[in-house]
């Protein structure tokens, strides 16, 4: 997960004998597409000079979702557009790409005043943020962030290109896109067609784009190098063992309570019929897939062996610490900093996992409104981060979104949490009280979303455009929920911000300082959904008692299908029941390969020492779980998975006939 | 692992309405076919009139090994006669089918006098036995013999319609017999056709056969109830802690040493040529094939869970037999003999396990011309069991086998096992000393070899048919040894048959006695290389966080060569790589059922509740393998596998041209 900045040059060329020059590496970080859709996201790759992004189905899925209608389930049936007027525009999706970078460590890091307590010098370090962010451009097609590396170690300013005009062309039936659902979804072999092509519009016309990946028609081959160039989401490998033992003990189980919550809720919705089950489908499937892959990183960090490596990790680092009296005198008391921000932490957390109404849809956008009321008043440096000026395009893009949505699903989901919230933090917590007053749960749902009038994106755009008056003003039931429950969000959020983030942050930095001093800069900092370099061979692996094969084929689909006899999850499209004649089934489908990866890198491309695209990553295996919290090498089996760029060719051609796409990918060569 | 006496028919009726006839078990049984390949064999079945019989490839590989010459490799290249005439006559294989049962418990309880000390009560049940063999006929044609069930609950003489002349009709190219190699050995998903086709021959003629399976060209479906008859080899469960416990910290490791030193021997010796490689090839995979069985057998007697569970059912018996006075006074005493037997054997463990030379077969040959010099003038209750009058024509068949015999791997073996005696017992041992005088293990070894003429099967016939006195003047070298320490031998078995044997047996007996009174027949007896009825239905299971189908195809087959990119010993032959367009490749090949089997059941029939064949027992999975101590329940994933028998048809007609074979099979029907 290394920065473009600090590509690991040596290992490339010890290891590979691999050495890229700039150009390359340029190349392929323009060719990479930060996807964002809501909270959700992942990575996209272009494929064509016209704009072509390639990514997976259940990336796109949230927007064939949306996209979709009663009689017309895009997610079920999938869509391809014949023609370019056919292609259909996405209703609220972003696309990044990485067009700059720039370190601006130097300018936070002085901001801070020697001496300052933490809660100063995290406010000293917002405002030089802002003030950094301030000066850059940040418009409708460019949005500039700065971003902390390393805990704080490091802070960069990047620049991207900003799309949100984004269109489907092609994404195939979810059936095949997540071919063994939640069963083999992290498992390995594996056998599915988890692709998706999108196309990035400026100007109402294809973008034209000067960096894009030319196709590998052959694919990869077995023990072949391979770098993957996408957006990790978010590992925790740097933290103490402090932070790690209060994610295995408190945080992750909460995290689990709030997936489990939404999706029972989802389920229990989505029994009463067909079109309930349709509209709920794409969120319960993502957030099996969120759940299926915490358990996995905490049985990780539940296996004393796993635990022990950590530990041995912590205590390396602070022996070399202690062996020095200059690093012992200005790093050593960094740990215990963090031990005594925790303390607080375990009593709160509940309160903080809970306490939001951004569960669904509506719910995220009534806090939003509300809390752009209470923070847009104040300045920049101060605001909570959704609101600041730097992301103002970003919340106009979420409020102003017009993807339907469904008043029954928000009043079950409404409903179903405050139900969890009043079941966990009990009758008497703050929250509860302000979102309840003296209603049930179900009446304080049906009376905020059954006279709702935020479904309409016009009175939306009325209130943000009236700005906090107008939305102080407002008498939509939930909009005033809203603003009854944002004053204990705020307050729950700066008790984090000013006990726990400013600690994490400059512990953190103190820690990574060590680390630098330490190991050199021959570390990589946490992911944190920003572009990223992955690299390593492909390759199977032991498994059991047993070799596990560095790829599947077509056969192995058909054979998993027959050995279930067709039941479902491992039922296939008619499509494909219908075509595996026309198929080469000896064709290449998934493979294996053992860069690191984690949720986010959904969509990377994996190229070839030619920075030509062998495959499309969609998934790991079990064994790499636990990596979020320390990396797994590939001798313990961990392994990223991807689609074959064979398949991709011959699936599109033999069964989807769907030559244009496939004339713009080889044409790209 | 049911005896045919005693069929689960309260479970079947219960679990699954079946309630078979007596006439729908005996046409089971007398379907059934035991075989015998020297210490090895397994399971066949008749399936058709004309004495055709249906096993593994890998119970007919010791025959096609011996078949074999330097340029015809019948293991590499596979079998198949075309015509009758070219049927081909396998060296020493039986073939036994038991045609009546008796219970003669009560004769040989009644042997032994009240308060007979157990040497002496082993000694007279031991004189009873011989008696109630030798008044059954023995002969050429029939075998009588008195097994002990329920460690000696129970006695039944088993009488053996006995065929020898047993001809190689078809076998495959091993490489698909074993695809996957000693990696996929006991997993699944698996995908082998390990069949093979074998001729019962009577006086020159194909026999004449009442009783056979018909054949199910469809196979069997998921969730099907199937019984499976064959011949388990042997089961520990009803054993005490004390002698698991001897298994897990003493048996087992000495074991496992064995077994090692003659693979590795053999693996030396197989890198000196291709030639050599052939000769030890056959060997080297039933060797792999044991360890990876005990390997994972030992796993389950290491993990705690399932050692607690062997405690338990310890103390739930020993808790009802506590729990009454009568059965307090009859059986309590049991389990501390076996204790107090027990206490000696840790320490005797290795020299019983070591001091043989029947770790090849001319070592094997000469041992029983010394031991047959040693025992024959003894009266029969007290000679060593293979030199027993009942035994007479299976040692006959032994000693005069035709099967090719290589002087440089018996030299290669006989040296290696003496040097691992060596090692292990020290240089000191009565064995080693009786053994290797004042030579080395390699001279020792060079010097009995080298001037044997053991392995002309004139030699050995006239030496048995000299009897004791010729095979005392004998002066080949070989025999010299075996007479040398044949002593030693005879010593070491006399101790275990006196003082651990006769305790297992007369503690044992105790114990079965007390299981009766607390559980009644609602138990089976431990497997021991008798007949025995399995039963269960065809399922798949969850394995770490997916599924595992109930069958794999051929689809999965090619998959799987091509996930490895066709590498060994993931290789096809020839015939299988260029035949893939003939085949159906949605049949069935390899499925999972939950019937409780062992080693011995290879190539046992698995048939529906028509009695047809639809499958083809051929091995189990990992989770299986502590089955050995303790029955291991389905929903802990515990599996049998077998060749589906739609696979056997596809594969006969569309690769090997093989319709006489199926003509034979289907006409069955």
């Amino acid at each position: 997960m290394w920065t473009f900045d600090n590509p690991p040059r040596a290992q490339w060329k010890e290891r590979y004998g691999f050495e890229p020059t700039d150009a390359w590496l340029d190349h392929l970080r323009l060719s990479s597409v930060r996807i964002v859709d809501g909270p959700g996201g992942g990575t996209a790759a272009f494929v064509s000079p016209d704009g072509l992004l390639l990514t997976n189905q259940h990336v796109a899925a949230g927007q064939l979702q949306k996209s979709s209608t009663a009689g017309h389930d895009l997610v079920r049936d999938g869509f391809f557009a014949r023609t370019r007027a056919d292609e259909l525009k996405c209703p609220d999706l972003e696309a990044l790409v990485l067009v700059s970078y720039e370190n601006v460590t130097d300018r936070v890091h002085a901001a801070v005043k020697p001496g300052a307590s933490d809660g100063d010098a995290a406010a000293a370090r917002r405002a030089a943020i802002a003030a950094i962010e301030a000066t850059s451009a940040n418009s409708a097609e460019l949005r500039s962030s700065v971003v902390t590396l390393y805990s704080g170690g490091e802070y960069w300013l990047h620049r991207y290109k900003r799309y949100t005009d984004i269109r489907l062309v092609f994404a195939p039936e979810e059936q095949i896109a997540y071919f063994g659902g939640d069963y083999d979804n992290f498992t390995f072999p594996r056998h599915d067609f988890d692709v998706s092509f999108l196309r990035v519009y400026e100007n109402g016309r294809p973008a034209a784009i000067e960096h894009y990946l030319r196709w590998s028609a052959a694919g990869p081959s077995d023990g072949e190098f391979v770098v993957l160039s996408g957006v990790p989401g978010a590992t925790d490998r740097l933290l103490t063992l402090t932070q790690v033992r209060f994610q295995r003990d408190v945080g992750n189980p909460l995290q689990r309570k709030v997936w489990e919550s939404r999706r029972d809720t989802l389920e229990a919705y989505a029994k009463t019929g067909h079109e309930a089950a349709r509209r709920a489908g794409a969120t319960i499937r993502s957030l099996e897939n969120s759940l299926k892959r915490l358990v996995g990183q905490q049985q990780g960090l539940e296996s004393p062996r796993f635990f022990a490596r950590k530990e041995e990790q912590e205590r390396a680092l602070r022996a070399a610490v202690s062996g020095n009296p200059s690093w012992q005198r200005q790093y050593s008391g960094a740990w215990d900093r963090i031990d005594t921000a925790y303390r607080e932490y375990p009593e709160k957390a509940p309160r903080l996992a809970i306490s939001t109404l951004a569960v669904s849809r509506l719910g995220n956008v009534a806090s939003l409104l509300a809390r752009y009321a209470e923070e847009i008043g104040r300045p920049d440096a101060t605001r909570l981060d959704e609101i600041r000026d730097s992301r103002r395009e970003a919340l106009r893009f979420t409020l102003l979104s017009t993807a339907p949505l469904y008043l029954d699903i928000e009043e079950a989901m409404l409903a179903g949490w405050l139900e969890e919230a009043q079941r966990t933090l009990g009758a008497g917590d703050p929250f509860v009280k302000a979102a309840l007053g003296d209603r049930s749960p179900s009446e304080a749902a049906r009376a905020a979303i059954g006279a709702t009038t935020l479904h309409d994106v016009n009175v939306r755009r009325a209130l943000l455009d009236g700005g906090a008056e107008a939305i102080r003003a407002s008498e939509d039931p939930l909009l005033a929920m809203a603003r009854r429950v944002e004053p204990v969000i705020r307050e729950l959020r700066v008790w984090q911000e000013q006990h726990l983030r400013s600690v994490d942050t400059s512990a953190g930095q103190q820690i990574a300082a060590a680390r630098f001093a330490v190991y050199g800069r021959s570390v990589y900092p946490d992911a944190n959904s920003t572009l990223r370099l992955g690299f390593g061979r492909v390759a199977g692996y032991e498994e059991d008692t047993t070799l596990v094969p560095w790829k599947t084929t077509f056969h192995g689909l058909y054979d998993r299908a027959e050995g279930f006899s067709g039941k479902p999850p491992f039922d296939l499209p008619e499509r494909w029941q219908a075509g595996r004649e026309k198929l080469n089934l000896s064709t290449g489908l998934n493979f294996v390969y053992t860069a690191d990866t984690i949720g986010g890198n959904s969509g990377s491309p994996v190229v070839n020492r030619n920075a030509e695209l062998v495959g499309l990553n969609f998934d790991s295996n079990q064994q790499r779980l636990p990596s979020r919290y320390l990396y797994v090498d590939e001798a313990d089996g961990s392994r990223a998975v991807a689609v074959h760029s064979a398949a991709i060719v011959e699936a599109l051609i033999k069964l989807y006939d769907a030559r244009p796409v496939v004339a713009e990918l080889l044409g790209a060569r």
